[in-house]
């Protein structure tokens, strides 16, 4: 794996196949998501989501900190817009990880906090090290985390949230698991490996199904039941007549492998 | 127990006291959800919807799989208006469960794929052998569960319902569980006796006031939390005028059994 | 500790440092949420929130039983006005609780059923005896726990909402932290001590920053997505910029321990 042109001074990428691997590589600032580190990841996520040759992205970081959310050194001192600014990047960012067709999995070890802990709420998927362990302690310095909430209280039920909202507490692995924050759990060395396997699985699909599953389940989520199915049975329609549904179905039905015309 | 008349090829129906007990019975196409097996099922919603003796349904199915969902033969090759049918007459069946008046409980056994496992997820209850497994394939087969996953992201956490959705992967009856596909979990042996256990208690109640409590859980729960009090606020006064209501109360009050008008 | 001069026959208030203790004293009718206390509580939660001395409210209760919910002996035989009047005095505590400033902690002993259940959901965080137990019963007596509905189905999953509902069956407090109803178990000797801890924790922050976040989780948690993060920015750069924010930030940078102005 060399590194690819889309690489700049925050963020490694690398791609191997149909996978991509989007790395932080601040471990001096605990990948913290500066002004550069975000608009790096813009960039980057707005050129995969371009690329037709990658099927699926791994977001991982460099260190023993997954990340510890925004650069505290930029928010002080800062006048009103330019607060504005680092927290519409920051929402432009998580907004343009669900955007792009390519699912996008965390790799997460050591602590997650605050928009770091937002990053793993906003990935489609996420495998966690059981030791890994989650925040959002935004309060406790008299800013609270409220853009990561969104992403926060989306993914968790709401007293989980607002636990850990109200305390900046960390959530462990296990817990969650169990409460949806992330997707996977494995063993600490088992980690890399675990992360690349769920997204092989992820890529051995039909690149076109999946951009159409993923546009859609983040449209339908937010629609009244009645309205997400009538949109959905037009989606299902569409999607069923395409060349991959029709060859998949006849691979399964004819007990062969399948011959994806979108990978 | 004989067979009810509304009872046709692909669905038997029997009604025991207020209990109907609805059975697809096709295993050898894993109970797929064939359109003669949906129209079945709607026909059969429909009629018992109607019928003021049935307090709440069993919908179980024959043979070793639950459902396998879509009939892939229908889908193989059917042009775009041939598959709306199937997918709008599916979205049809999977609202018309949510508005009868009566519970329906499924009974779960092997496994629900698909557009059976939407089925369980749009169940009022859900118990689930503990062997059960439960999945959304079909990204794999190049057709992704658009449809299915209306019912299953509004049962489960976001991450849970992507892990499912992007994977194939199937999830057991614990995580089910725990995540809240299911109600109930139980020995494989005791599966039909704890569901029927369960339908008997559900329909002790008055089944005027589960007609109206069920009809009232689905209109809140996509209401702001302000307008739905204010809703609920009028159907808890309509429902406390009402016979049962006031006899239930006083049963309660004075420690002897109520007797429902509307049983 | 000395009586609050708000206190009243159905509710006692204390205030300790930044902690106001609000406990319901009426073990005789298990606590009853009768239209008296009702009201009491909505004039102590509405006194409170207007007190910049308080940063965190403890909701408990006098005996074994957290609370019964309604008072059914005012329920039986009232016309149509009078229940309006009851679900509608309820509906607006459950609001108030969620609207005022503070963080409402919930420390819950023996059963808290239908009402009193709804208020262990509405509440912003709660905290279990280990033996506690939570129910909606409503529907065993003909009266439909629709208004409690509102608080339980979005605090837990839809199964899980259902299956109490539908059946009046008890929940654990295990499962119902597994499950989002409680955000803390703890031993049931340990429920005070435990509960004040989480009190202290909470208060130690900013109470600005505390009053902002509350505001901001119940706005976000209704609106669509990309929606919430248009306004979450707007509140996290209004929040960024003031005394608290950059005091807490540079206090963070400098390993010192901040001081708030709003405390």
């Amino acid at each position: 794996m060399t590194l690819d042109p889309m690489s700049n001074d925050a963020v490694e990428v690398t791609v191997d196949g149909a996978i991509a691997h989007v790395t932080m590589n601040h471990p001096q600032t605990r990948n913290a998501l500066s002004l550069v580190m975000m608009r790096s990841l813009i960039d980057v996520f707005t050129r995969l989501g371009e690329r037709s040759d990658v099927h699926a992205i791994i977001l991982s970081t460099a260190g023993h900190v997954f990340s510890s959310g925004h650069d505290l050194k930029e928010v002080r001192g800062a006048d009103h817009p330019a607060q504005q600014e680092i927290f519409t990047t920051c929402s432009d960012l998580m907004l343009l990880i669900q955007r792009i067709p390519q699912p996008v999995i965390a790799q997460v070890q050591g602590v997650a906090t605050a928009a770091g802990c937002q990053l793993v709420a906003t990935c489609d998927l996420a495998v966690a090290a059981e030791s890994a362990r989650f925040g959002t302690p935004g309060v406790r310095i008299g800013l609270f985390c409220s853009t990561p909430m969104v992403a926060l209280s989306r993914a968790v039920p709401r007293k989980t949230a607002m636990r850990m909202l109200l305390t900046g507490d960390l959530l462990g692995a296990q817990d969650a698991l169990t409460h949806g924050l992330v997707s996977d759990v494995v063993p600490d060395e088992e980690l890399a490996e675990a992360t690349a396997a769920l997204a092989s699985k992820v890529a051995e699909a039909s690149a076109a199904t999946v951009a159409i599953g993923k546009r859609a389940f983040y449209e339908q989520v937010e629609l009244p039941t009645a309205d997400a199915y009538a949109r959905m049975a037009e989606v299902m329609a569409d999607n069923a007549v395409m060349h991959d549904a029709q060859e998949g179905i006849d691979a399964f039905l004819t007990k062969r492998e399948p011959e994806w015309q979108h990978r």
